[in-house]
């Protein structure tokens, strides 16, 4: 019930947002955010990424991406979603350090709802998710290749992939650690995870955290295969079978979903977190200056 | 306590079908549909499906299976037990869907049940179970494999195993789906049941699903030499560590067994069911035309 | 509470026996079988098993490692430890077979409850404990390895590791069992338990029980520059990681320890038990003879 309450409050609060047009036969609606081509004749909607210049992944981003997902999600007519960057090079950096940085605890504890909202949306989809990852992948980044039913990444050993918070200074959240451990088995998570580790795709590969890995420029050719395949089981036996494997770790959240906000804004607002956040913004920026 | 009252009725309803005869030295009791190769000096038996022409588990071979396996287990001379199919190109092509189709709620309860009760048993077995895969393996046949210690798969392309249950239009229980997790780890696992997979000898042997591929005609030969291997381990401590392992698991099952039977029977009897099985049943036979 | 209760008990019971020198610059503490070379500026101290002629796992042995271990996690400046053996070509034989057998109850259970503590310190360890497996290392041995951060196995095809309690007709107990589960996944688990295998370092490598292998003269700098790396990232990050993947299971152990403890003492002091461990021991003093 929490969940569906927050999905509502994000809808209105994102429904100004919306613009529709059709282009070269498929409806193309896009926030300012989010690029979808939605394809409904084939019950197929790209949705692109696109928030310069890293897709981070800020409140605004996320919530137009969950109305443009819910969107899709209640029209029966869709069944397959392909998640990819409207950028190449970068598929998302991950949550927005912006949003977690010299802000007050109440805007801590509404970015942290519309992160949990973007997971549980995402891994309970009762559509197809493939994701194509036609750039590097870390953090919650990562996370939203993870909830994907299928994951193809681009052949390019400049792009990595996984869950590098421990690097940074902070700490993925269980549901992160749960969704990874329930990927790549538990050993693998529990080095991966301390050590912060970011993964080229032939490592990704061999550690499960993709399944595929093309080249480059078939990135989205070999989504558009893979959800041919998906589409041809029957959407009910799909769905079960999908809601039998994962409910279960969803349910885990929902159920502990306000403590792990009050977790999160206490965590973050600390002072050594947030130093830590300084020396790495500051990091970034000499980086680009 | 189910479970033991359920074993006793299979047992009354089956002890009519025992027939025995003495061969070559060894005990060999056959009933129609299962035949069995008793070595006792040996301790070893060889338990054949023999339910042409591919070995579905339908309710009487459950029925006469459970016979066997409950004869042999309560014999303190027998310590291990082959399973294969007598008939090799099928090992068994799984729950038999005439059980499931066009039948009345009391006799989708009753098949249940019997399925239930032969995981259980197997899964519990206190002997060693060597399955020697000498046929294609889907759905049900692949879940008797996934009971077994350890699984010997025939080295021919033409021969599959894996849950398919999602391409008929149905659902792997939650059991199967716990057997399988455990096995082939949780993503794979995800991944393969929303498909619906069958692999090929070499693709199980990597993902676990099988633990050796030998050539054809050397999978009985392995059987008897793994067999040898687990026999030099002491019964109470290999005993002791199996239950540690399967114990929870099974426990899980006996608990909800009621419910998962009225899940199973509700969702059989549905229209829509009903009807992708009819669907399938119509290719299966125009196939075979 | 109980935790902490045994180790100020132990603690108490092996105050007298610590020494300390210094030597080349780095303090060394060597109690008679723990030998510790401690660099406090570079925050890491090397622990020596030196318990000939195996480093069995022996009471007094656990308590003067318990105690050198204590004082390193209390003291802020160390953060890493590096744990190997300072006779290469054993890394630890496991538990002491002589503290098992034609003991008193009361040996028994303070002997377990040793075990257990070990177990518990060396899992929860708020330091990075790197394992630097230059020998042999069954049963106990590979416990100890399996509750550290990283695991580099010399490259020796004669040095095996793994889990083999049930070829000595006893069984791991079920927190070895999580531990091993954990590192290697479940259905490799279930099958090396209970056959009790012992894996070269190649195959324990492919299997996770390890996650280096490296040539012999090396596993020291291996381990040296594995530690650089893993000090690298910000110790609350790592702390709070490794506590989230850990400390549910560590739990279950400290919630059933007296249970475990009386399980223990039970099982071992079965006359079938003791007289398994009575052919093992004579086995092992006919080979030295």
């Amino acid at each position: 019930m929490a969940l569906a309450a927050a999905g509502r409050v994000l809808l209105q609060a994102g429904s100004r947002l919306g613009r529709r047009e059709v282009v070269d036969g498929a409806r193309r609606f896009a926030n300012k955010r989010v690029e979808v081509e939605a394809d409904e004749a084939a019950g197929i909607a790209v949705m692109k990424l696109k928030n310069p210049p890293v897709n981070s992944l800020s409140l605004e981003f996320l919530t137009e991406f969950l109305i443009s997902l819910e969107k899709l999600e209640n029209n029966k007519n869709f069944r397959g979603v392909i998640l990819t960057s409207e950028r190449p090079g970068v598929f998302s950096a991950g949550l927005d350090l912006m949003e977690m940085y010299g802000r007050n605890p109440a805007h801590y504890a509404e970015y942290w709802r519309a992160v949990q909202e973007l997971w549980l949306r995402l891994y309970l989809s009762n559509m197809i998710l493939v994701c194509a990852i036609n750039g590097t992948s870390p953090a919650g980044g990562c996370l939203m290749a993870l909830t994907c039913d299928h994951r193809i990444m681009a052949d390019n050993p400049k792009y990595t992939i996984g869950l590098n918070e421990s690097q940074l200074g902070i700490v993925a959240p269980f549901w992160f650690k749960d969704n990874f451990v329930n990927t790549v088995g538990y050993r693998t998570a529990e080095h991966a995870l301390q050590l912060g580790l970011l993964f080229p795709p032939a490592e990704a590969l061999k550690l499960g955290i993709v399944d595929e890995v093309v080249p480059e420029d078939q990135v989205h050719s070999k989504a558009q295969s893979v959800m041919a395949q998906w589409m041809a089981i029957p959407d009910h036996s799909r769905q079960l079978t999908k809601n039998m494997m994962r409910k279960a770790m969803a349910d885990n959240l929902i159920k502990q979903r306000e403590a792990d906000i009050q977790n999160f804004v206490s965590f973050i607002s600390r002072d050594s977190i947030q130093k830590s956040l300084h020396t790495y913004l500051e990091k970034l920026k000499q980086k680009k200056g």
